[in-house]
């Protein structure tokens, strides 16, 4: 096992990391920059370097000196959480080259899933659904139109090198197909300087089911069963819960199979996770993308199995095997998590950083509070704005919302702005009573 | 079910009762002395009447201004937590009379097992196994040596109407009998008027288990496994856990059977508590007696099982039937618990009331706190010293253990003392890895 790990990141789940450490008798090595000298993870670590300024390229996303950190201190791993270089096969690779134990998966599963197409080809071999669409990029409207009316409408029309919704079109009618591939191009050349185009059904009102993976290096991979994550405003997941509310048991068991055989095509080992969209039909699901790294929402899958993730990572980076078979894992009761960030929902959602007043966190039975806020905290404006995870686990979804209802009725964080108050009245909202996520999400939206 | 509860207690497990009722959608109402107006509970509460003076007597204690309250607020049950009223079956009864349902067993229940004679004669007849000892009380030297030749040595010579140490006096040799009988009876008029003693035999480095027993009124009863309490100062438990390390299977099956029959011949329902003691032998376990009441120690309970306890004492109350069957009782892994208390661990001990400063609780996997601290809370002086109880899960005692420690070390309690170092230190040591609950003990007593 390993003797001492740096972690390469901050916030909850450099706390998280820290905890999971320390309960394993591993010393642990905070990194901070220069605005995070007091942060929580600053203080718990057994020793902390500060390697840079508050820009991220400066200190957590800086590959030499969070190296030269772990070198100095004579770490043997590195966990780099989630977020900033978590996703970095460069940096893992340059780990290994130092012999420090990238605390993930590989750097070729980290390579192949991190290309999407790498890893639309990937699935489709290993007979993984993946969402209909092109799988060579394209230039000519006429030919991409002969696709899309196979396909079958609505269909999206994508930039490859695109991003930030540019050079993106929505076709619902095959009549309009070559005169809107045509503007998306023309706004893809200007955007990206390419105009190479790709074609995807656009699945609509489909759920965002996510399975949870964990893989050794001696080939064994397990599912842990999925997190329903489909409350999300403009992409960024507000709520996620286990088990999902739309999910029949024989789809929840196709999807199930289907993430195994996804990581064992990626070869995968460490923990990840296989996104699916699920139409709306409720039958039909197709993968989205492979996340290569522990997610925020990983605590609902430890509180319905009982298994540490994060525990299960370090002893697989180790050599170890997993400590169960797929047999060994039992689900009980309903698990919710709701995300807090400091933001202002009646103000477009900005970023609302500042200094925690007063602070009171919920406990209890049952309530499971992830957070890296102290009394007296300045949560600084250059991170990321979520501070803290609420996380509850019910005999079944009826007592998990109640538990989640009263458990964010106590919290107190002043100081500053949050969504608190939204997500209570999403918990509280007939229609996350009936797993209406959709309808959520629009009045999310409506919002702005 | 009950539409609104008054909770007649104040602290954690005043909290933790509230939590219950708000999960499961009942109003409450807190009550709540002069000095605990500012108090989580009276915080949290949907109302709060206070009732009086910080003299327990005035409110906590007083069965008039308790009942008036609930009668003024419409409150159809009470939930009388731990201590103060919670086995005073005179109160009980005067709720049942208000047509207010008392949360908790019937009264002859409470009356029969608060009766250390009776409960000894009952659980005699049901063939559970008590301390060797008188049945009746005597008052003549020689009669008693008789007896105590036939138990064996050591014995105990108790005074019946006793209490605090008083009358009471360890025997270890028949020659000594005679003369220390004589003089604990001496001790014994002066001190209580009356010259009434038993005999039981003293049961050397016992093990301090006891049993957890939730019932219903239709007379199914279940036992949810053992708590060790062993390691105590005084008399005052400090860190419970279950499973006991020393309890071996087949007896922990006897004993668990012992639990169920005890129950049954006090035709009990609600939460309750066998409490055993266990030879040192390992093999022969006493009854010692019944709480009939929930525990502070209950979380333990709730982390290995994942019954809510409280919920089903509202529950049973309300005239339910128990969620589950003794089969459906299953244990998993390993819990912990550490009070907290406000104390001076280097200064005999003695209660340390004041402002809390700074507060920080440790949060992650696995960890439960329960606590009414708060930051800014003047703990009161007039009550029990008892302010947070820290509550770890692991998959076995090793990672448990580890769980506390490092949960432990995240613990900021600042303006006040606590024994939160010698939690640690309890944690941390050798013996408590070996499970040697005694000679944690007799380092207890030699501080002080």
């Amino acid at each position: 096992m390993f003797e001492k790990i740096l972690i390469a990141n901050r916030g909850e789940i450099a706390v998280r990391i820290i905890r999971a450490c320390r309960e394993m008798g591993i010393q642990t090595v905070a990194v901070c920059s220069e605005v995070d000298k007091d942060a929580l993870h600053a203080q718990l670590a057994d020793e902390c370097v500060c390697i840079g300024s508050y820009k991220s390229k400066d200190s957590y996303l800086n590959i030499e000196k969070i190296l030269s950190a772990a070198i100095a201190t004579k770490a043997d791993a590195i966990h780099p959480g989630f977020g900033f270089l978590s996703e970095n096969s460069k940096f893992a690779k340059i780990c290994n080259e130092c012999n420090i134990e990238f605390i993930g998966p590989s750097v070729e599963s980290m390579i192949n899933m991190g290309n999407k197409s790498i890893a639309r080809q990937t699935m489709i071999k290993a007979g993984v659904p993946v969402v209909p669409g092109t799988n060579e990029p394209l230039t000519d409207a006429y030919q991409g139109k002969k696709i899309a009316d196979e396909i079958g409408y609505p269909v999206i029309v994508k930039a490859v090198s695109g991003g930030g919704g540019k050079g993106m079109r929505e076709v619902r009618k095959s009549e309009d197909f070559v005169k809107l591939f045509e503007t998306a191009k023309k706004e893809t050349e200007i955007a990206f300087g390419d105009d190479q185009m790709y074609i995807e059904k656009f699945v609509e009102n489909a759920r965002h089911i996510e399975f949870q993976i964990i893989g050794d290096k001696f080939g064994n991979v397990l599912q842990l069963g999925e997190r329903d994550c489909s409350i999300q405003r403009r992409h960024q997941k507000l709520v996620e819960e286990t088990p999902s509310v739309v999910l029949k048991e024989e789809v929840r068991k196709k999807m199930g199979e289907a993430a195994i055989k996804a990581a064992k095509a990626a070869k995968y080992y460490s923990a990840g996770t296989i996104e699916f969209l699920l139409d709306k039909d409720g039958e039909h699901f197709y993968f989205m993308e492979m996340n290569t790294r522990i997610q925020v929402e990983h605590p609902v899958t430890e509180m319905v199995t009982g298994v540490d993730l994060i525990k299960e990572m370090i002893m697989v980076a180790a050599g170890e095997k997993l400590t169960m078979t797929q047999n060994d894992v039992k689900h009980s009761g309903c698990a919710i998590e709701c995300r807090i960030n400091a933001e202002d929902p009646d103000n477009h959602f900005i970023p609302c950083p500042g200094t925690v007043n007063e602070l009171h966190f919920p406990g209890g039975n049952g309530i499971r509070v992830d957070s890296a806020l102290f009394h007296g905290y300045k949560i600084p404006s250059c991170y990321d704005s979520m501070v803290a995870k609420i996380i509850v686990h019910g005999h079944d979804r009826k007592e998990a919302i109640e538990k989640m209802r009263s458990a964010l009725g106590e919290v107190v964080i002043d100081g500053i702005k949050t969504n608190l108050d939204l997500q209570y009245e999403i918990i509280n909202s007939n229609e996350f009573a009936k797993g209406n996520a959709l309808e959520i999400n629009r009045r999310l939206d409506d919002r702005g």
